[in-house]
């Protein structure tokens, strides 16, 4: 990681970073360019690829973080299941005991659902919406039994993915669970409990506002835009690599500490990540743990999980809570089983069942629009989690490049996605996919029990 | 990792390094100066200390990769046991199945069994050399029961610590394990599996005498030397910091190929890191596996793990075979047990019976005492083992530090310790250390079946 950068290699790095756009956030369909051209899921197989394979890998098959490369599509669809080797992490244990296995109900006429992409007019089957969405894999419960599950390229059932900003609906769930605890105020201040971000946007918000992402904050995400305020942030926490001479921000709180306003707090939501690690800071001065400890010690533990996760960090240690989790995908299914059981698992209430029941039933849906999401229309955001309001009462967490947990609870499912998309935006994915869960969904429900 | 280093950030760095001489091999007792003013165990406690606790940690509680902080005592006492914080890591997987529980037997009266130091007078308690030996866990196995098991400092039962060149012992038994498979051809040269070392001094070496460590290399692990070949080699593996406008081989595999020779081969055994590093190579070329799989599916998901192990990876994902492992102390007790037990464990065959043996034979007695090892008169060294060659016929994995694991079969006895010592060379914890092993061999023989 210390090997010197050239000038060029750090152009490349940057200009890479903003093609794959790989970060954190979501840019809205309409930003995003038509692309006809993306080679398929296929053509960038990884394993096909060979990156990283060899002893050592050739020259041109090497994957780094310094230079940018993992970023880079298609690198990234070897990246995305290898993180730990780019950057320095930390472990989120399991504990030692037993797994608990999730039970197997497997339905092979599963890959012959049919659904109509978004804005298409042709069909698609399930098992091509899998290849359409660059899908590492993908898990699909129905009534807690494992009914579906698929891999391809880098990723193996024992193996770990980054969950983009499906790291910030576990936050979002535990922050609202310290609330409903009474160890978090979520009235107060964000300074109450960081009093280093008093100066800062962040200064006059309340944990509310940072739990709804209801802030105004001069901060952009637009990864076509070099000088946008994501890169920075993700300079800072380590997530992007720095250019030579970098005399920025060192951590993700240093950084934090230099967000200025831009409007009011309490307005419209606005999909902004860094309200994820101002929450996280927050979190961990409330609880004196840090929120690894707090994400095994609260769910890793709880659910047998099978295998251990890990956050990427900053130098100093900081996990990324807007987007660092990485973890195994059935891990991730059963995360969201327990939401599907209202905080309940294997008859223990692991998160209070109206923490749940406050996520699905929806933040403001009057504050959503402004944000122009083209594929969730009538969605609200709460808690950090993503509401559809549908007729189902699903709600979802989402991370770019196609990172998801969907809980469908009137048709007892929850699907859990990891994928290495081209493309970040989540807008892009979606047509392939929502009307894929809710064809699922309904082919799930006509079984009988 | 990527941020600016200083020039006087690098000195200080180098000279953190040079005084804790924390990297890989073991250099002679006499070299050591007395250091009779050591700071206690207790004193140096990193939890007490605060490292890397806050959020952020107080500056002066950080530690970090890119300043050699990682590698200074007392820091060292934290990162020893948070290595994946500092560096990129690649994962050595359990599996997903249940752990296999080493049964308990716990005896209270252990911490009273009394020895004399070597060299000394006064007799210390088992207790006592816990504290002496800067212990951060250790476990006893006896007949394949925990009858002792004990934590300090920033190690955990679930937790992993570096195991420094106990990693080394792994990979001479899977080195050996393949030459009894016929996989590996034991008297083939090097650069038979290896073309790119063909014009190093590894070229017309043996496979044999890689195992052996009986190579005739250019190259010094005498820590108080900057211009040792140490250094290259482990800032070339990423495992130090590299200094600002650092232009030297980037990988280990680049610094492997730049070794000269010095003698001959197949002469006297020296203690050299690189062998191992040669032989991983070696191993991978003749399985087409990376050493970590390899581990993994050999050892790691056949002995009922607790936890998954992790290993240090240079820039393009090859792990530091000479002492990159990083495990929990309890999987590293049941890999002792694995070896007490003439490689079966729950009765299926893991290793050949007859590599074990050999192993426990030991290699040539009389190339040993040319590496004028003070505190192990008559051992031997074979397939990266030391072999006491004593009555009990036990042999130990050992590492820089105070790692070690040791086997005593006629005691039917297993010891898994990591430790955090401010001296690397275990010719300064072995007085307080072998004593202690053999007292506690003869109590353990005296309790009835």
């Amino acid at each position: 990681m210390t090997q010197p950068i050239t000038r060029r290699r750090w152009r490349l790095a940057a200009t890479a970073a903003a093609i794959a756009a790989t970060c954190l956030g979501a840019t809205a369909f309409a930003q995003q360019p038509p692309s006809p051209a993306l080679p398929t899921a296929d053509q960038t197989d990884p394993v096909k690829l060979g990156w990283m394979v060899g002893s050592p890998p050739p020259a041109d098959r090497v994957i780094r973080f310094a230079d940018g490369s993992g970023y880079r599509f298609p690198q990234l669809r070897w990246s995305f299941s290898h993180f730990r080797q780019l950057v320095p992490t930390t472990g989120v244990s399991r504990g030692v005991g037993a797994p608990d296995p999730l039970p197997r109900a497997e339905r092979p006429e599963l890959d012959a659902i049919t659904f109509t992409p978004l804005g298409g007019t042709a069909p698609m089957t399930w098992r091509q919406s899998f290849d359409a969405n660059y899908t590492d894999g993908i898990v699909v419960l129905h009534r807690g039994k494992i009914v579906y599950e698929r891999y391809a390229g880098a990723l193996q059932p024992e193996g770990q993915h980054i969950a983009m900003s499906v790291t910030k609906s576990f936050f979002g769930l535990l922050g609202a669970t310290l609330v409903a605890e009474g160890k978090l105020d979520e009235n107060a201040r964000v300074s109450q409990y960081v009093p280093e971000l008093k100066d800062s946007a962040f200064g006059d918000a309340t944990v509310r506002q940072l739990l709804d992402m209801r802030t105004g904050l001069q901060y952009s995400e637009n990864y076509a835009d070099p000088n946008a305020e994501i890169w920075a942030h993700t300079r800072a926490g380590n997530v992007m690599p720095r250019p030579p001479g970098y005399q920025g921000p060192q951590t993700f709180y240093e950084y934090l500490q230099t967000v200025r306003k831009d409007g009011e707090h309490g307005g419209q939501f606005a999909y902004r990540t860094i309200n994820t690690d101002a929450l996280g800071w927050v979190i961990r001065r409330a609880t004196g743990q840090s929120i690894g400890d707090l994400l095994s010690e609260r769910i890793w533990k709880k659910l047998g999980m099978e295998q251990d996760a890990y956050f990427t960090v900053d130098t100093v240690g900081n996990e990324f809570a807007g987007g660092g989790l990485n973890a195994g995908l059935r891990d991730l299914a059963r995360f969201g089983e327990l939401m599907r059981n209202d905080g309940r698992y294997r008859g223990q209430q692991i998160i209070p069942a109206a923490v749940v029941a406050d996520i699905r039933s929806g933040g403001d849906k009057a504050a959503f629009p402004a944000a122009a999401y083209p594929t969730l229309p009538g969605w609200s955001y709460r808690n950090m989690w993503w509401v559809t309001n549908n007729a189902h009462g699903a709600y979802a967490a989402r991370g770019i490049h196609g990172q998801l947990i969907y809980v469908d609870p009137k048709a007892e499912m929850v699907i859990a996605r990891f994928a290495s998309h081209p493309i970040a935006a989540n807008s892009r994915i979606d047509p392939t996919s929502l009307p894929a869960f809710s064809a699922m969904a309904e082919h799930l429900m006509k079984l009988p029990r």
